[in-house]
């Protein structure tokens, strides 16, 4: 196996380099640099005819997308410690808080990235900036809503475990703070969490 | 357990109703009027804080909210036959082509959706048609990518199969036909893809 991969602030390699983290799984890895734009090059389009990283390059030779599809395959593999949740209930609250995290912070954050920030407009010209002025307000709006469903005293966004759905929030709220949308100063359950989850030693991967 | 359901063409539902017709399983459904903002209403917000359905109530008084998520709880339950892949690989391909059908197909039909629709400019005046206009091509050109993909001349989405990645793109596809955009003429592919998986009597669900 092997894994086309891309440092920060690149949100979705991330994501599998923190999962990897905390499965103590260790993968060969090749370096996509995106500023040099090697992930459009036709050689990389080869893999994934989307040019996106990371791509998992798997022992058939065949080429595995999407970051979280990436992660629930070393999963089957390596299914100790569980981070896509450990029975029925928890593996659904996991993928529901994954979804919410990804539609509702990551949706919007993304239409913020391409429409009304300096270092996409080289790529995208034409870019909607009121419309990326409205997404920030979504994406604030988000917050708050995640800073309320944390309120119950959770210590994990899906429960008592932590799993992929810490994950997906913690580079979403990165990648937020990246594109200057930090987390209102009052959403203090949302900022211990953010906490927690950034002393993992993951977090640094 | 009961599902929280609404009619066509509300197509986060029809996924959840597509893919319990294939399993064969009958759930207890509530309709839930969305057209009378009944999603919206406090006592249905009490049980999914964004107002969206599907909801599914579990036997222990908790409420799941995602389409996909609720569709994975089945699949926990019911595991045959299997939607989400049989194996590692094929979980993993059937997970990736979700996520694609989702960002490239579902997302800037969402965009074009309460962006350029006449039919929700009453609950979203601030529409910016102009972005919508932009996002109808993105769809049409994520439609022509899919034709190329499927032109190996595999039957299923994610491989020999039939997924609930078929079940995902046949929902993302009839909703952007919805809101007027229909597949490319010369996209024989995709349509003879939609054609057999319109023709499974789950698609009338």
């Amino acid at each position: 196996m092997k894994l086309y991969d891309e440092n920060m602030p690149a949100p979705n390699p991330r994501k599998v380099r923190i999962y990897l983290a905390e499965k103590g799984i260790t993968v060969p890895t090749e370096r996509v640099r995106m500023m040099k734009r090697e992930h459009k090059a036709p050689e990389f389009m080869a893999k994934n005819s989307l040019g996106q990283v990371p791509v998992l390059e798997l022992d058939d030779g065949t080429y595995l997308s999407e970051s979280i599809a990436i992660c629930r395959y070393f999963e089957a593999l390596h299914p100790e410690p569980p981070l896509f949740g450990r029975d029925a209930r928890e593996q659904a609250f996991v993928e529901m808080w994954m979804r919410r995290a990804e539609f509702r912070l990551w949706g919007p954050a993304g239409q913020v990235w391409i429409n009304d920030d300096p270092r996409t407009a080289m790529v995208n010209p034409n870019q909607f900036p009121d419309y990326g002025a409205r997404n920030r307000k979504i994406v604030a709006g988000a917050m708050t809503w995640l800073d309320g469903e944390l309120a119950d005293g959770r210590a994990w966004l899906a429960g008592e475990n932590y799993s992929m759905a810490d994950i997906v929030l913690l580079c979403g709220i990165d990648f937020a703070k990246f594109v200057n949308m930090d987390m209102p100063e009052d959403a203090k359950h949302l900022r211990a969490w953010h906490e927690r989850v950034s002393a993992r030693p993951s977090a640094r991967a």
